[in-house]
């Protein structure tokens, strides 16, 4: 088969990670490499950048500054949240238009879309378009996000930071609460609206130090307050300190979320309704019925884009990852994500390859009800053993005054 | 002058940092240099500890464990915050005579007292007691506190690090929070209820990097509603992500924390008061009037106890103080802190010395209102200038599995 000739296109969406520049570096390596490829542009802001002709030509850079960016979080060409049209009739059909008008214009003929679920939707859409235009392209999704909840992969790039970041986290918060000896609550949360994977990473400190969350709730399981009481009671019996690791996600069993559960008595100084967040709502429920100090922490952004704390294991994968989505696209793939398939063996090993991009987009791949303990208070150690690997290894970071050096396309 | 010979003793107390433990193994090595000094016992939770007779024997412990220990955050020993009580009169008196009847009954001619402000009046007070009852003792204090906000040292061990963990992770909030093109306003919140340093050391990255927070309150400047709005107004002109970092301790001029403004209305399912913190006042504020996305973040425990993003300079010196408070002790001071000292030249450097601890217990040294913009929204380069040096150099961390390994004395 002839090789397709012409320029290509790379774009960041969705939240930031601590990887998916990594993987952007990945793209850019691997585009450097193909012969196929002429220019690479860096999409401004996801597919609003295409749309908006911003592009910068990212075909000329030198390897110390492909190093500084795999070690910069959040997304450096920056981000966005659009959905494209649901179809291609009637007026939904101008856009799709015009993002193939430009992408004619550049003479581009590959594109590559770093995102989460929305922007593999993405990539299914435009893949589809292009088929039923007869536009020759290649256009392949890469997938990105701290949650790990796509389909059709074994984890996805960005989660091991997250999930390292999390449980060194963690550790540390289990290090400071222990230090007093009068009844403590302290109640951690821990990003993942409809998957655990985060929340259970918080329990990794049990496979190797003397500390652990003494209760982990994952959104799998409906929460309910009685058996988090009796949860909370058990843990007192054995220390002063408890400490609850809690998704942001969980609900009750009648499907509202917890955080929503204090909601409707709050409000501000402007009147305006409260949501006080899962672990606020919890750090209320428990002051009120057992009287104690309790502390809520949010971990928030942090856990997201702490590139300080990455992963080693992680941003490895996410350039490769990267790399292998041009070498994938330059051999006819289109419409495909590529994933990540991990060896049996008992040492870890995830090798790389692509999925069909349906059936992927709009799913979301949770913790098995397996993994989680039956009282739904914890995981289990096949769990962790999961995740223990996609934490390893410390990158080396370059430092300026104390402070780790950031890429920036903006200097 | 003939050395004083017994046993030792050694407590911490007040809240948790990343450099405590770094001090206790200083304490630890300079007793066992010490011919005067026989046992090192390291009381549990403080001085509730030396009431109690929790004692640990820490003559013997391994350079392993010590390399550990300097490593782990949070305070090993345990902390507490018990104050003594104003004088020895009456049913006062019973309480020094415990602590001294302990001190007698272990031959415990040393005491070492690592602490911030309480632990200071701690240290005054048992110095007294020992003077007016003719026990010959020697009784040092050896400052530790994030908040930096003691008098008579040029900084605090602890003080680094946390500063350290706030510049670089206000570094990657900033990158994260400039991926999107919407117009958004990010407010985090930080430790230091009267001295403003650790939310100082938020604009550290505007020495190296192309990002820094737009705005900065300390509570050394009056917080101004309208003020603050127009400065908001102002960041906006220049980029439509607005960062803000505040110091939860910002109050307003009539002495109110903004913390308290929002929680008048504000109750919670249980019908409690809310005090919704600082960031979450201002984020309600931000809302109200500019209509846009408001996120606040409160950097919270792990600000004060994240030890993986401990300041070399910090961990070294803190060592170095509480080696150098035995040599002190040995040589025949007592009723003294141990302080810093800087110097003069260009190059950073800090000389160990004691002070008279009258005058510096229970009184806040403040950043000085010239290191701070006129307006109160910024602080100068001579006060990043003062910060960065103290959070330098990355410590040299063992892993297991990813994780940072910690010491324990309960394992």
């Amino acid at each position: 088969m002839e090789q397709l000739r012409g320029n290509a296109a790379v774009g960041q969406s969705g939240g930031p990670t601590a990887a998916i520049n990594a993987t952007l570096a990945g793209v850019i390596r691997g585009a450097m490499e193909c012969d196929g490829i002429g220019k690479l542009y860096g999409a401004r802001n996801g597919i609003e950048g295409v749309l908006a002709r911003r592009f910068l030509d990212l075909s000329g850079m030198t390897e110390e500054n492909l190093r500084l960016l795999e070690n910069t979080p959040a997304a450096a060409l920056g981000s966005c949240r659009k959905k494209l049209p649901p179809d291609f009739d009637g007026e939904h059909r101008i856009l799709y238009e015009e993002i193939f008008s430009v992408f004619r214009e550049y003479d581009i003929r590959y594109f590559f879309y770093i995102g989460g679920n929305d922007s593999m939707d993405t990539v299914a859409k435009l893949s589809r378009f292009a088929a039923e235009t007869g536009y020759d392209m290649r256009i392949i999704g890469v997938p990105k996000t701290i949650d790990n909840d796509l389909m059709g992969t074994d984890h996805t790039p960005g989660f091991g930071s997250a999930a390292k970041y999390i449980a060194t986290t963690m550790q540390e918060i289990l290090r400071d609460t222990a230090v007093y000896t009068v009844k403590a609550v302290t109640i951690v949360e821990i990003m993942g609206r409809d998957a655990g994977w985060l929340t259970a990473a918080a329990a990794l400190p049990s496979l190797y130090a003397d500390v652990a969350p003494d209760l982990v709730y994952l959104p799998e399981v409906p929460f309910d307050f009685d058996t988090f009481y009796e949860d909370v009671e058990g843990a007192f019996l054995r220390h002063p300190n408890v400490v609850v690791a809690v998704s942001e996600g969980v609900r009750t069993a009648d499907g509202r979320y917890v955080g929503e559960g204090t909601q409707s008595g709050a409000a501000d100084a402007f009147g305006h309704k409260y949501l006080a967040g899962t672990a606020k709502a919890l750090e209320y429920a428990v002051r009120e019925r057992f009287g104690c100090k309790v502390r809520s922490i949010e971990l928030n952004l942090p856990q997201r884009c702490a590139s300080h704390l990455a992963s080693k294991t992680d941003l490895e994968e996410s350039v490769k990852i990267g790399r292998a989505a041009v070498q994938h696209a330059s051999s006819g793939e289109t419409g495909r994500m590529m994933v990540f398939v991990r060896g049996t063996g008992k040492r870890y090993e995830a090798e790389i390859d692509s999925a069909d991009i349906a059936g992927i987009a709009n799913a979301v791949r949770k913790v098995p009800r397996e993994w989680i303990s039956e009282r739904g208070n914890g995981v289990t150690e096949e769990c962790l053993s999961y995740i223990a690997p996609l934490v390893e290894g410390q990158p080396e970071l370059l430092y300026e005054g104390g402070l780790p050096k950031h890429f920036s396309f903006d200097l």
